[in-house]
C-alpha cells in the first residue's frame, strides 16, 4: 500500500481533481467504488470521458452542448428578444429548474476579474454585444452573481450599451423567500432595501 | 440541457454513485472537470476503469491489491507472529500512516451485522481464525471500530480463539491527543475511565 505507483494510490491523487475533495474523501470515494461499486464505477469512468469528448461550447450562446448549436439557441417557441447573461451553465440549469424564464441565454464562463487576469474578451463579451445588436433583442436581464466581480460584469455590460435603445435589467438580490429576517446578513438586507419597490 | 439523455444529465447522475455527492455536488464536480480540466477529468476516468479492472482482494489478508498476494503479505520484514484485525482498507492505510505496527494485518471488509445480514462467512472469519492457528501467530489485536457491530465482531473473534493459547489485545478507545477533558463526548470519556491503566 506505500508504494507511490500503486494504482490506488494513483486513483486517490487523480480523484482530487475534483473540487472540494482532498485526501481523506478522495480515499473514501476511491474504497468505496472499490469495494461496493465496481459497475457505477465504470459507467462513471465511461461517461467522463464520452462527456469530456463531446460536450463543447455552443457557438452562440456559449453553454455546454452537445452539438454545434445547443438545444435552447434552436428551440424556435423561446422569446427571441429577451436575453439572460449569466455566469456558467449550472446558472442556466438553476434558472431553468425554477420555470420562470423563457428567453434565450448568454453564459459568460466567468466573471470580470483583473486581478486573475480575466478580460471582457475571455468571456465573449464582445461577441454578447453584437449579437444584441444584430439580433433585435429587446431586453437583457443580467443575472451575474452579487459580489464584486458580478458587479463589475454587469456594470461593464450596461456601459457597453448605454446607447443603444434597449433595456437592461438585473434580477433582484435581497431577503430570500422564508428567509426570516433576523438571520439574514447585512449586507443581504441592505440590498433588499436598496431594491425595495413601491406596493401597487 | 432539459433533455434526460443528454451526455451532462447522465454524467451529473453517474457522479452519484461517490458516497456523499448529491444533486449539486454532482453538477459542481461535471462542471469543474468539463470547463475548467479535462485533462484531470480524462485521467480520472482511465484510472476508475483501471482501478476496477485491475484491484482485487489478497487472496491472504483480504486488503486491496493489484497482485494475487499484496506487499503487506509479502513482506519478509515484517513480524508474522503479530496480526491486526480491522475493518477496512481505510484502516490499513491510516495504521500504516501511523508507522506504529510492523505486523501483519487480516481485513473484514465490513463489521458483524445480523440485521443487514452480515454473518462471519462474509467476513472471512473462518479464514481468519484457520490463519491464525495455521501460521503460529502469538498475538492477535482486534482494531475494530469502537461501534456496536464493532464491539460484538471484536467479541465473536475473541470467542472463537478463547481455547487457544494466543494473547488476544484490543486497541485503546479513549481521549485523543491533545483533546480537552471537558470537550470529550460521555462515552468515550466512560470508556477512558474504564481502561485505566497503572502507571510505572
Amino acid at each position: 500500500m506505500k508504494n507511490e505507483d500503486s494504482l490506488l494510490v494513483q486513483l486517490i491523487q487523480a480523484f482530487k481533481v475534483l473540487p472540494g475533495i482532498g485526501e481523506k474523501s478522495a480515499q473514501r470515494m476511491s474504497f468505496h467504488l472499490l469495494e461496493k461499486n465496481k459497475e457505477g464505477a465504470l459507467n462513471l469512468s465511461k461517461l467522463i470521458s464520452k462527456a469530456v469528448e463531446n460536450i463543447r461550447n455552443c457557438s452562440q450562446c456559449r453553454n455546454l452542448t452537445e452539438q454545434d448549436i445547443c438545444d435552447i439557441c434552436l428551440d424556435e417557441k423561446r422569446d427571441k428578444t429577451v436575453l439572460c447573461v449569466v455566469e456558467s451553465p449550472t446558472d442556466v440549469l438553476a434558472i431553468e429548474n425554477s420555470g420562470s424564464f423563457k428567453g434565450k441565454y448568454f453564459v459568460l464562463m466567468g466573471r470580470l476579474s483583473p486581478i486573475d487576469g480575466i478580460t471582457p474578451q475571455d468571456l465573449g463579451i464582445p461577441k454578447l454585444i453584437e449579437s444584441i445588436l444584430n439580433e433585435d433583442r429587446k431586453e437583457v436581464i443580467i443575472a451575474t452573481s452579487p459580489t464584486i466581480e458580478g458587479d463589475a460584469t454587469s456594470f461593464y455590460i450596461k456601459d457597453q450599451l448605454s446607447e443603444k435603445n434597449i433595456l437592461i435589467s438585473r434580477i433582484a438580490y435581497g431577503v430570500p423567500m422564508g428567509g426570516e429576517l433576523e438571520y439574514v446578513d447585512n449586507t443581504t438586507l441592505g440590498r433588499a432595501i436598496q431594491g425595495r419597490r413601491e406596493i401597487n
